[in-house]
């Protein structure tokens, strides 16, 4: 009788400690199985150690949970960006589809070269060509009709090198960290040059990142009752753009707090990364510097897409990490 | 030793029944105590029935967790807007602490008149004159510095019909209104007319919405190198006016989707109400109305500030409540 009741106590007092466990291990970061598509190189340690670091009670760096704020580029860092930005194989694919109510379309430019195929050209050629061509892809459409767009375009379309859909060509290492920052209690917002409203309806699925953490380049919008039921139209004209300079403005105006963390892979986010680093406390820098020409694509300095000069010049004296995909990443694409 | 094993099974199978009791209270809204300092009218059973409706799981309206958007109007609807908007006190001590500094002042208006005390004269005789009264409260400071100033302010200064300070001057019935959407998983924003960066500094410490949850009137910004130093700076020009057809328009550009809920108190929230009421699926709107001249102001139709008046004609065809602060609301300010 008396063993039996000693073994029931420690079955209660075994399940409260397996509690107690449960808890502890969804409450605090376990750093030996983070980032399993990582190298455990000098990178992946500058980042866990900057994390354990803003995240230990005990330290004079420690971070409280809502100021824990990081902020990632999309094009480069989060998902590839070769040969072209997938937004505009979006666009290209918005011209032709729309291109048989616009017969005019077929000589005047930049939408003859676009639809001949020449998607880099017709972009390229200046960026009022550009402007037009964002703008025919969305202006007159409704903010639902437009998401609806772009959920059945990101279902449905697949990249032109390697076939996959394009929310296939993601970086695993980098889903890795943004899941282990959230188990950190960080708040991760998307900070892009490419569209707003081209990003949110996937990133969350995608990223886990809900469309109110996106922060992006802007069409202006106009609001409209028609037949007394209330619309939020795109006009289509770009009214902020959300990189170089513009990206910590955006994040002023978006998050209203400088982040701790920022992510980037080009001269585009270097001034996310210099307003990020300024702030007093602790922070953390990181360059995702394509150099795995076999499972990705390597470029930085020269490249047309996502280049990297200023920023790469600048990362030892400013103290960024640098992450070489090919030495860093064991893993670069999801299964 | 049979009755003992017995006993220890209950109270292993009690242990479990509590926790799933405790989990249970933790994640599902116990509506009778929610709203203490609401009167159980129709205004409050309508609010209730209708988050009852979206977080029951069995129910055809559920909406899951990430979609339950809500979102806020500030001056007068959670926090009290006369005899002039809080903001204006703010501008007008601003101006008072620079006036050394601008001897101009004295004769030029509209600092002039705003000097001699008249606040709402010097805001209300132009646009023009609006915009230079705000510009000169924050042109040239940097983010941190603003931040700051805004900080400091909110702890010392006081309302001049109360003597309270103003993040005193808060409805109790909607801080518990903000809770009781928070237990239930909403995520709450404010939109507000309101400039974006006054508000962001005490909205998390006095309402628990951090700063990246809130939308409002946007001066534009500039990026600065400084001796290498980044920093963003205040330009003072109105960029965003976050009113009557700019609201919806905020929230799309903020928070990327379309909420299920509005509350607002005057014709500036007309069109948020209409876009939030225009979605599929079930949605609430909700008017507070200033009807209590003892314990605080009795206004809509003929008010300067605050007006109601084509929002109260819209409440009963859309389906909006429509709160009456002296009927539906037991407490007003917090004790």
């Amino acid at each position: 009788m008396r063993l039996t009741t000693v073994r029931r106590t420690i079955n209660v007092k075994g399940f409260i400690a397996l509690l107690t466990l449960l808890v502890s291990a969804t409450c605090l970061a376990d750093d030996s199985n983070a980032l399993p598509s990582w190298q455990d190189s000098a990178a992946r340690q500058q980042i866990t150690a900057f994390v354990s670091d803003v995240t230990n009670p005990e330290s004079a760096n420690y971070v409280a949970l809502g100021e824990r704020i990081a902020v990632f580029d999309n094009d480069g860092t989060l998902w590839a960006e070769q040969p072209i930005y997938s937004q505009l194989f979006f666009v290209a694919d918005r011209i032709r589809a729309q291109a048989p109510e616009h017969p005019e379309w077929q000589t005047e430019e930049p939408f003859a070269s676009m639809l001949k195929g020449d998607i880099a050209g017709a972009f390229g050629s200046s960026h009022d060509a550009a402007l037009k061509l964002v703008r025919a892809s969305q202006a007159g459409l409704d903010t639902d009709a437009f998401d609806q767009v772009v959920r059945d375009w990101i279902q449905s379309a697949r990249h032109p090198a390697t076939g996959k859909p394009y929310n296939k060509m993601v970086y695993q290492p980098m889903l890795e960290l943004l899941s282990y920052l959230q188990d950190n209690d960080f708040k991760s917002f998307i900070v892009s040059g490419g569209g707003i409203d081209f990003m949110r309806p996937w990133t969350e699925s995608v990223y886990g990142i809900p469309p109110e953490r996106v922060v992006g380049s802007r069409v202006a919008k106009r609001f409209e009752l028609i037949d007394g039921v209330a619309h939020v139209v795109h006009e289509g004209t770009l009214e902020f753009n959300d990189d170089k300079e513009g990206k910590p403005i955006g994040i002023s105006q978006h998050i209203g707090r400088r982040p701790i963390a920022a992510f980037g892979n080009s001269d585009g986010d270097l001034q996310m990364l210099q307003w990020t680093s300024a702030g007093s406390g602790p922070r953390l820098g990181v360059i995702i510097h394509h150099t795995d020409a076999d499972r990705e694509w390597a470029y930085d300095r020269e490249s047309d897409v996502g280049t990297l000069n200023e920023a790469l010049d600048q990362a030892p004296q400013r103290g960024w990490v640098v992450v070489d995909m090919k030495q860093d990443w064991k893993q670069v694409f999801p299964d």
